[in-house]
């Protein structure tokens, strides 16, 4: 049989779009009672026994026997030796994207990470001093989807922020080690890694054991083990966000040649069966023509049945009446990552209110950002863009209020202050006030 | 009998420091199985049948009949009639508090929520874009603790990052209206306003209603059916934090009057029995005093019951060494509110690393920041100042990376993207950034 991928052909014009759109688009990221209990007695047991319940978790479901948490530890050798143990290429190109990634998280932390400050007419001084996180987990899956370069996405806007430690948690099912990952921690600037993974890693984080320091926060992608037990520990520890399947949408004109669209369809769709693939367009000729493309590029894609699963499961070609309604449809969606094939990106960028990365222009592939343009791969999912942002500096850091109020500013807020707190009934708080104005 | 605040007395240079240290910060947030099934219901029903399911649950929990969710709608004109009928100085200090509290968010959002972009010298952009949310929802508390002055502080924010639509939910147990709160809501700029509460308020807020539309992110404090229903909705839309009880921390050099400090204890311990108060100081003749104050000024207060349960079951007054060992235990505790009641707070202030709000100077009561200094109330507690932050504008925008490559940025960074993605076994990404390399 040969493989077909075949997105949903629609047009805005047609009557059964809404229908149809809506539900291509339907994802449920439903919580499995079975998973969700598992994932309760893990932590409770990692909480209640620490290093011996992860390591017996570890030989369950991982398949790896250690004589002590301890035994588990990557030294800073070790990840130095698997960098050193790769070709030139690919350290080089590591290297390469680690500089490009600091660079721009430094420009971030420039922007929008420093603290302020203004003092009122009364001398009254206001604002806010930004501080990095003491101590940060950073979660990296094992197995098919070891993603070197997550880690360096992970890990660099931490270091950047100035966070004291950062800890790595990877699964080494049957004790298989990535030297790739390895080698992205050494280069990224991880503090100390675990090879353990799963609920029981992010018990060990959250909770801390023996071994395992306890950290305020914990980021990076997991399966649905991982995103359970994330979502548990949110609130004793912060979690950046639960992931979905990842996604593209591709806003075109006709303008960038319909191969290289096809072939970015194609980078979001080899990740996963689950993952989306969407093109808008006005243009139905060009829509035929990615088509022709997809038909002609697949066979000779080595994930080939991945992705003609993705496309002829949730992906689907769009001919909007034109450019604006191809930008209102992508605020509707809120990609993941949203290129703009145009020759014009920047007359539609500003109609652009949600995404997670905006890719301007035809050179700009989604994969140059996934790796080495600098901006931060980990992207809000599933719609999230409504309202969450890619990881970030931001993300490493937090902030505290300062307030100094001069003893005049004491007078006239006290008053203010006094009379909101005698209308709530807290008449300690109106006391406190009053206690600072003079007679 | 005669009521006493007696905040347990401890000194650092205790042997038995470090353990009865542990026991009174110990809190737990367990969840509740009971009210966790409950909430799984109601979010369920609120799901399937909106508006209905909402009216039952609030004719069944606040006792209130209405024919249709729409003659639960609190009309703008109802809001500007509260804020009208209040005495003039109450409306002259929601007045005051609301302008003071938008013009510091005004300069959060100039100093830390603008876009910011650069060019490499192959011409390539990277940056990120700033954007508000649509629309947000703002959980309001009623009976009891219904607070105004929240109001304010979660809606002004939403307004000044430029939010489209901000929607308040607050419970009128038995129909009983606070005329502060919808005089606040008018204030604070709110554009519609419902009155509904608890886990049902949540859901209709999260999946959207016949009346109540859908929100982004939903922010504002609750009781454990909040707190649960958030914790659950939280991936579908944004959430701010889950509040725990209220705590103050004073560092204190004996330099500011002992009735102050001991006030500002009280304004703490009088929100709730469960609430922390503890004094940090190196003097011990000092803290003699402050008890002393606390003693004299607790038959004073109209809530000495709840401080008095507060300070004698959860407060601690603590000789240290020195100032700077009442900065690193202040660092261990990261509180949400933290007093430097010093003559020299700008030499303590540098040496603390974790807290929602510092107040600086003898002059600054905690009070003044939770009605009118002008920095948000909304602050994390529970030691979670460890990796979270004051609410701010930040929580009403989302950031979007901006990323345009040159045609000779896709050159190089073709070539490196390329490299990794071949090693990590994604050749449609290697090949979507090999196809813009020129031959």
């Amino acid at each position: 049989m040969v493989l077909q991928a075949r997105p949903l052909r629609l047009s805005t014009a047609d009557a059964g779009f809404e229908a149809a759109f809506e539900a291509r688009l339907h994802w449920s990221a439903d919580t499995d009672a079975q998973v969700e209990q598992a994932v309760t007695d893990i932590l409770e047991a990692v909480r209640k026994r620490g290093d011996e319940a992860v390591l017996e978790f570890t030989r369950r479901f991982d398949r790896l026997q250690a004589p002590s948490m301890a035994a588990l530890e990557l030294k800073p050798a070790e990840l130095k030796a698997a960098f050193e143990s790769l070709p030139a290429a690919q350290r080089s190109a590591l290297e390469t994207a680690a500089a490009r990634v600091r660079s721009y998280h430094e420009a971030q932390k420039q922007a929008n990470g420093q603290g302020w400050s203004y003092r009122d007419a009364d001398g009254t001084l206001l604002g806010q001093k930004v501080t990095p996180l003491d101590r940060v987990g950073i979660y990296v899956p094992g197995g098919k989807a070891a993603y070197p370069s997550s880690v360096l996405m992970n890990a660099i806007p931490a270091h950047v922020a100035g966070v004291g430690e950062i800890i790595m948690v990877v699964p080494t099912p049957g004790g298989e080690k990535n030297p790739l990952v390895l080698a992205a921690a050494h280069v990224g600037g991880v503090h100390r890694a675990f090879t353990v993974g799963g609920a029981q890693a992010i018990g060990a984080l959250a909770y801390g054991t023996k071994t395992v320091p306890r950290v305020d926060k914990i980021t990076g992608p997991g399966n649905a083990y991982v995103a359970s037990a994330k979502r548990r520990v949110f609130g004793l520890v912060g979690i950046d966000m639960i992931a979905g399947p990842s996604e593209i949408l591709v806003l075109a004109d006709g303008s960038t040649p319909a191969d290289w669209v096809a072939m970015d369809l194609f980078s979001q769709a080899e990740h996963d069966e689950l993952a989306q693939s969407i093109l808008l367009c006005p243009d139905a000729g060009y829509i035929d023509r990615v088509q022709q493309e997809i038909d002609r590029l697949l066979p000779e894609m080595p994930r080939a049945e991945i992705i003609a699963r993705s496309l002829s499961g949730r992906g689907a070609l769009i001919r909007t009446r034109d450019m604006a309604q191809a930008c209102e449809i992508s605020n509707r969606i809120a990609p993941e990552h949203l290129e703009i094939a145009s020759t014009e990106p920047h007359r539609w960028e500003p109609l652009l209110k949600h995404a997670g990365a905006i890719f301007l222009g035809g050179y700009t592939s989604e994969s140059l950002g996934d790796y080495c343009a600098g901006p931060n791969h980990v992207l809000p999912t599933s719609s999230t863009a409504r309202f969450s942002s890619p990881l970030g500096v931001y993300d490493f850091q937090k902030r505290s209020s300062l307030i100094e109020v001069s003893e005049a500013g004491a007078q006239s807020l006290g008053r203010v202050a006094a009379t909101l707190a005698h209308g709530e009934g807290l008449q300690a708080h109106a006391r406190a006030a009053e206690m600072r104005i003079k007679p």
